[in-house]
C-alpha cells in the first residue's frame, strides 16, 4: 500500500535540478558551424527559438561559430554559465568535465557516445570518478540533451530539438532512449498532445531519469511525466518517486521495456544497466503514482484521459450509444480492462424510456437506437440522466453522427459545466466528418477517441488510478509492530530449520511443535508430547535442503518408526554429506490443512518485499502468487490473498470448507514486519509450507533463514 | 486441426447468392421521394452511383418517384427483378413477401425494424413462416443492406450507401451490426484500406453471415473478408466456413463480440441470438481459416500486413532500428505475441559488422545506431542481409528517417523484387514527414505501422495465419478407426458408471478393474481378484453424482472394511434418494498417477468436441484446459496437453518423474473417435479422474455417459 512507502524507501534529497533545466548560460563545447552537425544544432536551437540565457560556443581556433564569440577554453567562459553541453569525441570527455569543475559550472551534458554503450565501461568508469572529483552534475553520456520548452532550452540535438513549433503542454517526456522516445513525442504530437519538456538520460553515469522525474514533480505547469524506462539501478528510488508523484497528485504514465527474457538482454547490451526483475517494476508501479503503458497509442489515450481532469469516484462505467453493436464491443472491452457496468436506477431507466421510446434498449449499455441518431437535445438530455445516476462513475458516450453534431456539442459542454464526472467519447464516423464538433470538445478538455478499445484504456486508466489516490487518502500508515529483538548469529549463512522456526515465532507466527532427539537419545525415547502421525527431519545447519539429502521421514505413526526413522535420515545425511555438522534429528507433529508458500526477499535494488502463493505447482508452474513491498498490514495482505487466482480454494470450492482468513493475513503481514524491521542482516525467508485450516488456525512446517 | 474439419462438418450446399449481389434490376417497396429517408435513399443510391440494372420504385399512389416510374404493386413490377428492397413497417412486411414469391422475385433485403430485437419475436416468426412457403430468400430484418462496390449495388441506407466514393479494394465486410459495421469500415478506410463489400445481416430470420462469407469466398477479386459476430446459430456452418477459408486462402479476420458474461446479455438482447460459449468459437477460429481481431487498429494492422501478400515459412523475426530504445521495445512485443526473435547466422553478423562500424549492434535486433541513420544505401544493405539470412521469416524495419527517404524507400522496393519474404515497417517518425517515401512503400504493397505495437501485431497474424497454412498442407485427414458397436439403452438417459466404463473399454480405453458386488453376496465376500487399498461405490443409474449420496469409500484396506463400506453405502443411498435402483456396490482397484480429466460434449451448435486438463482445480478453478472438436490423432492430442499451463508437470517437475504421454494422447484422441461415431445418441462424456502414470499407462477410474 501506498501509505507504508515513505518511511521505507526514505532517501536523500534529491538534487536541485533548477539550473540544469533553467540555465542563466549555457556553454557548447565541441560547438560546430555547421547548424546540421551534433556541436551545431544546439548553437543554432538556443540562439534562433528565443532562449533568453547566454549561449558560449567552445572551440579552440575558431573566433565565432554562428555568429557567436567563441571560446578556446570552457574554464574562459563568461559566469554566469549553469550549463556545459558536451560535444567531443568519448575520451576527451573527462579532461572536460574536471575543467567545468575548475570553472565552478554546476552542470554537464554530455552527448557524446562511445562510452559503456560500446564496451568502454573502463572510459566510463573514468568519467565517473572525475564528475566525483569535480562536483560537476552530468547528464548522460550517450545521451540526446534536454528540451525545456517552457524557457526555451534547446540543449540537445536530434530531430526533437531542430523542431521550435512542437506543440506545447503540461506533459513531460523523459525517456532513457533519446531515438526512441523522440519518436514517441512526435507520435503523440500529431495526435494533440502538448509537451514542457523532453529529456533523454542516456547511459546514467550520475544523473537519472529519477532525478529529473523528481525535479519535474516539483515543476509548475507540468501535470504530466511520461517515463520510457529500460532499467532503474536503485529500485527504491523508483519506489520514492512513485510515493511522491502520489502525493503531489501528478501521474507517472510509464513505458516500461525490457521485459522479456530476450527484451532483457537487448537492454543490457543498449544501456549497460543491469535489469532487475519485472515483477519488482510491476509491484512499484502498483504502489505509487504510476500508470503503466505499453504502446505509443496507450500514451496518447491515458494522456488524453488525465488532461480532461476528472477522477471518477469508481469504476462503474455507464454507455449511451445509437447502435447496439457499439454497446456489445465496448461492454466486452470494459469488462476485459477490470471496469464494471453501472446499473442504472429505476428512474434513470424509467426517464431514459419516456425519452428513447419503443426503440431504445434503457438498460445499460443504453442503446437509443438510430430513431434518436438525429436528435442532438435528446441525446444530451440522456447523456444527463446517465451522469446524474449515482451509480455511474463514468460516461462513455459514442459520438453525436447527425448534421447537428456541432450543436450536440455545444449542449454537452454546458452539460459538463454542470457535472464532475469524466465523460469520454469514441468516434462513432470520422473526426474529419465532425471538425466543429471535436474542436468544441476539445476546448472543453473532453477526450475523442477514435476507436472502442482506446476510448475504455482511457477510462480504465483514470479508474485505476484515481482508486490509488483514494486509497492512499483513506489509508492510514501500516502501524509499526514492536521492534523483536532477535539474537543473529553473526555473517553469511543460511539459519537451520529449527533456528529459523524459533524467529518465526518470536514473530508471534505458530509453528509445528517439534522435540529434538540427540541421536544418543533416540533409544531411550519413550513418549512425545504431541499426536501421531509425526514427522523426522535431520537437524543441521549446513544442509538447508533436507529432502533432497533423505534427511525427511513424514507419515510415521509409531514410537519404533520414529525411532527407525531417526537412525535412518542420520544415516542418509552423513552419507550426503560427512562434513555436515549435525545436531541430532527434530520430531515434529504434522501440520495439515491448506498449503501456502510466503516468502520475504531483501532485494538488492528494491528493498524488502513479501510473496504468497499456494504451495507447489501454484507458484511455481502457474506463477499465481502475489507480492508487495514490506512493511504493510493485514488488509494488504487479504488484499494478496484475494489476488490470488486461486482463491476459490479459501471459499468453499466443490463443497470443500471455507477458511477464516484474518489469522493467515495477519502472519503475512507479521513477515512484512520481520523483513522491514531486520533488513540489515535477513537476506530471504521461506515459510514453505505454511498450513492454514478452516478454523483459521495457521501453522509454519518448515522455515528457511539465510543472514547476510 | 483443419484437416479434420471437412467430413465432420458436411453440410447441404450454400444457397447461390449470385443475383443478390448482382442483381440485374431491384425493387425498392416503400420508396421515398425524400432521399434522405430509409425508403430514398436506395433509390438515390442505385440511379447516381452507376449501377447498371433496372430501379423500381414501388408505393402506391406515386406515379413516379425521384423521377423514375413508380409501381403500385410489387407485383407489377418488370421482369428480370432479382432483389426486393423493403422499407416498410414491420407489420407489413410478411404479405410483401409473399408477393415477392408470387412475382417470382428470389431475393429480398427487410431493412425495417421492428421485430424480433424489440421483443416482437410473434412477427418475426409470421416473416420466417412466410418466408418458407414463398421460396423467397431475405436478408434482414432489421438491417442496413447490401452494397457491391465492384458493381455499385447501393442496396440499403446508412452513412455507408450515402459514399459513393468509399475508396474500392479487396476487403468485403460483413457485420451483424450495421451501423456499428460502417463506422468500421469508415474508419479502416481513413487508414487506407479498400472494400470490395459491406453487408448487414441484421436479424438474421433467414439468409446468414455465414452465408454472406461463403458466397463471398467464392468471389473473384475478394481477397479477405472482415467479419463482425455477435452470435452464430450453427457452429457447425461456422467451422465448415473456416475449412472453406483455408482451403481457398482467403483469410477470415473475425471480430468477435458479446463474449463477457456482460457482453452477453447485451448480445442477446440486440440480435435475439443465443450466442454461444467463447470457447466453441475459439475453437472453430483456431481450427479454421480465421484471424481473432479485438479492436478497429487491429483489423487495419492485420488487413495491410496481409494485403503485402507476402507469408513467412516461420515466426522467426529480424529487426532493423537504428535506435537500441526501438528495438528493446520491438523485442519485448515480439515476445509478447508469440514471435521469436532470429538467431542470425555468424556470416549475417559479420557482414553487418562491416557495415555499421563500431557504433552498430549486429545481434537481432540489429541497431544500426545513429551514424548509419542517414545513409539509405547502407541501411537497406542492412535489409538484405537480415533478408538473406535463412534464419529470418520476417523482417520488421524501422522506418529511415534521413532526408534521403524517398532513395531508401526506392532501394527497398528494388530489393522487395528479389525477396520473397515480408517485410513491415514501423515509423520512426510521423509519416507526413516522409510522404514520398510513403507512397513509394504504399504502391510496392509494404506496409507502415505508426507504432511498434502495431508492426508487431501485423507481424504476429501473418505468422499465425501463414503457420496455420503450412499445417492445412502437411496434415492429412485423421484416420477414421473401425466403428464401435455400442449397445446403448434406447431415450435420454445417465448411464451408470459401470456401463459408462464398459463403453470406454470397448473403445480400448483402460478402467480400473472392478467386481460387482451384490447385496445379498456381501457377507460371503471372500477374496479380491485385485490388491488392497480398493474403492467401494455404490452402483445405481439413478445416483450419477455418487459423492454427494455419500455413496464413495476410498482406501479400504482389508476384506472387514470393504464389507462395513459396502452396508455403509447402501444405506447412505438409500437414505440419500429412497425410489433410487441400486443394483448393489462395485468393488474397484485404486488407481494412482497424475490425475487428468477428459470431458467430451455433443455441443449442439458446434457438434462434438473433445477436452482435456488436469484434475480438480487446474481445470475448474485455473481454466488450465485445452479444447479440439472431434474427431482428432495423436498427435493433435498430444498439442493439446502440451497447451496446458501445468505441462511442466509431465516432464520431471521439482525431481518428479517424466510422464510418458503416447498412450494417454491416444486415449484422448480415443474419445474424440467415440464422440464422432457415436454423435446420434452419447451428448455428454466424462472421465473424471483419468490417471496416467510415469511409465505412460493410463486408468479411467471413473466415467459418466449421458445419452440423448
Amino acid at each position: 500500500m501506498a501509505e507504508s512507502q515513505s518511511d521505507v524507501v526514505a532517501g536523500a534529497t534529491p538534487p536541485d535540478l533548477t539550473r540544469l533545466f533553467s540555465p542563466r548560460g549555457i556553454a557548447i563545447v565541441g560547438a560546430s558551424e555547421d547548424p546540421r552537425r551534433i556541436g551545431g544544432q544546439p548553437v543554432k536551437g538556443l540562439t534562433q527559438y528565443g532562449y533568453q540565457g547566454s549561449v558560449y560556443p567552445v572551440n579552440p581556433g575558431h573566433a565565432t561559430i554562428q555568429g557567436l564569440k567563441a571560446y578556446s577554453d570552457i574554464r574562459d567562459v563568461p559566469q554566469p554559465c549553469d550549463v556545459a553541453l558536451i560535444a567531443l569525441p568519448a575520451d576527451k570527455v573527462p579532461d572536460v568535465i574536471a575543467q567545468c569543475g575548475e570553472a565552478a559550472i554546476p552542470f554537464a551534458i554530455v552527448l557524446s557516445a562511445g562510452f559503456a554503450e560500446l564496451g568502454r565501461q573502463d572510459l566510463q568508469d573514468k568519467l565517473a570518478d572525475v564528475i566525483r572529483v569535480s562536483g560537476v552534475r552530468v547528464v548522460g553520456p550517450n545521451c540526446t540533451g534536454l528540451l525545456n520548452l517552457k524557457d526555451n532550452v534547446y540543449s540537445g540535438f536530434g530531430a526533437g530539438f531542430r523542431n521550435p513549433n512542437l506543440k506545447r503542454g503540461p506533459v513531460a517526456m523523459v525517456t532513457q532512449s533519446g531515438g526512441f522516445g523522440y519518436s514517441v513525442v512526435a507520435f503523440a504530437e500529431s495526435e494533440g498532445v502538448g509537451f514542457s519538456h523532453m529529456l533523454a538520460t542516456g547511459n546514467e553515469v550520475d544523473l537519472t531519469s529519477m532525478d529529473m522525474v523528481e525535479h519535474l514533480l516539483a515543476t509548475d505547469d507540468v501535470e504530466i511525466i511520461v517515463c520510457y524506462m529500460e532499467g532503474i539501478r536503485d529500485g527504491r528510488r523508483l519506489r520514492r518517486v512513485g510515493a511522491r508523484a502520489l502525493a503531489c497528485g501528478k501521474p507517472i504514465v510509464v513505458w516500461k521495456v525490457g521485459n522479456t527474457a530476450r527484451g532483457r538482454k537487448a537492454a543490457v547490451s543498449h544501456t549497460a544497466n543491469l535489469t532487475s526483475d519485472y515483477a519488482l517494476y510491476k509491484a512499484a508501479f502498483h504502489e505509487g503514482g504510476f500508470i503503466e503503458i505499453s504502446d505509443t497509442y496507450d500514451l496518447v489515450d491515458v494522456v488524453r484521459a488525465l488532461q480532461q481532469h476528472r477522477l471518477p469516484r469508481g469504476n462503474r462505467v455507464g454507455i449511451l450509444t445509437t447502435s447496439g453493436g457499439a454497446g456489445v464491443v465496448l461492454t466486452d472491452l470494459c469488462e476485459e480492462q477490470g471496469l464494471s457496468l453501472a446499473e442504472l436506477t429505476e428512474e434513470t431507466a424509467r426517464t431514459l424510456k419516456e425519452l428513447g421510446g419503443s426503440f431504445a434498449a434503457v438498460s445499460n449499455p443504453v442503446d437509443l437506437s438510430a430513431r434518436l441518431a438525429g436528435d442532438p437535445v435528446a441525446f444530451n438530455d440522456a447523456t444527463r440522466l446517465l451522469l446524474d445516476d449515482p451509480n455511474v462513475d463514468i460516461a462513455i458516450v459514442r459520438s453525436f453522427a447527425g448534421t447537428a453534431s456541432d450543436v450536440w456539442a455545444r449542449g454537452l459542454s454546458e452539460l459538463l459545466d454542470q457535472h464532475t464526472k469524466p465523460v469520454l467519447i469514441t468516434q462513432s464516423g470520422l473526426a474529419s466528418q465532425s471538425a466543429e464538433a471535436q474542436k468544441i470538445l476539445e476546448n472543453k478538455g473532453v477526450p475523442c477517441f477514435p476507436t472502442p478499445g482506446r476510448v475504455v484504456r482511457g477510462a480504465a486508466a483514470l479508474a485505476s488510478y484515481a482508486g490509488k489516490l483514494a486509497r492512499r487518502r483513506i489509508g492510514k500508515a501500516v502501524a509499526r509492530d514492536p521492534h523483536v529483538n532477535l539474537e543473529l548469529p553473526a555473517g553469511t549463512q543460511v539459519l537451520s530449520e529449527r533456528n529459523s522456526k524459533k524467529i518465526l515465532a518470536s514473530y508471534g507466527i505458530p509453528v509445528v511443535r517439534e522435540q529434538v532427539l540427540l541421536e544418543s537419545a533416540i533409544n531411550a525415547l519413550s513418549a512425545l508430547p504431541f499426536a501421531f502421525p509425526v514427522v523426522v527431519k535431520i537437524d543441521s545447519e549446513d544442509i538447508p535442503h533436507k529432502t533432497e539429502a533423505g534427511g525427511v521421514r513424514t507419515g510415521l505413526r509409531t514410537l519404533a518408526a520414529v525411532k527407525k526413522a531417526a537412525r535412518d535420515v542420520l544415516k542418509s545425511a552423513r552419507r550426503y554429506d560427512s562434513k555436515a555438522r549435525i545436531n541430532g534429528v527434530v520430531v515434529q507433529e504434522t501440520a495439515q490443512g491448506l498449503e501456502l508458500i510466503v516468502g520475504g526477499v531483501n532485494d538488492v535494488a528494491f528493498g524488502p518485499y513479501v510473496m504468497v502463493g499456494l504451495g507447489g505447482i501454484h507458484s511455481e508452474i502457474m506463477k499465481d502468487t502475489s507480492l508487495r513491498y514490506a512493511p504493510f498490514d493485514g488488509h494488504t495482505a487479504l488484499e494478496m490473498l484475494n489476488e490470488l487466482k486461486a482463491h476459490p480454494l479459501f471459499t468453499g470450492y466443490r463443497g470443500g470448507p471455507v477458511y477464516e482468513l484474518a489469522s493467515l493475513a495477519a502472519v503475512v503481514a507479521r513477515v512484512s514486519q520481520l523483513m522491514i524491521q531486520h533488513a540489515d542482516r535477513v537476506a530471504e525467508l521461506d515459510i514453505n509450507p505454511l498450513f492454514v485450516r478452516p478454523d483459521g488456525s495457521v501453522m509454519a512446517a518448515d522455515c528457511l533463514i539465510s543472514l547476510k
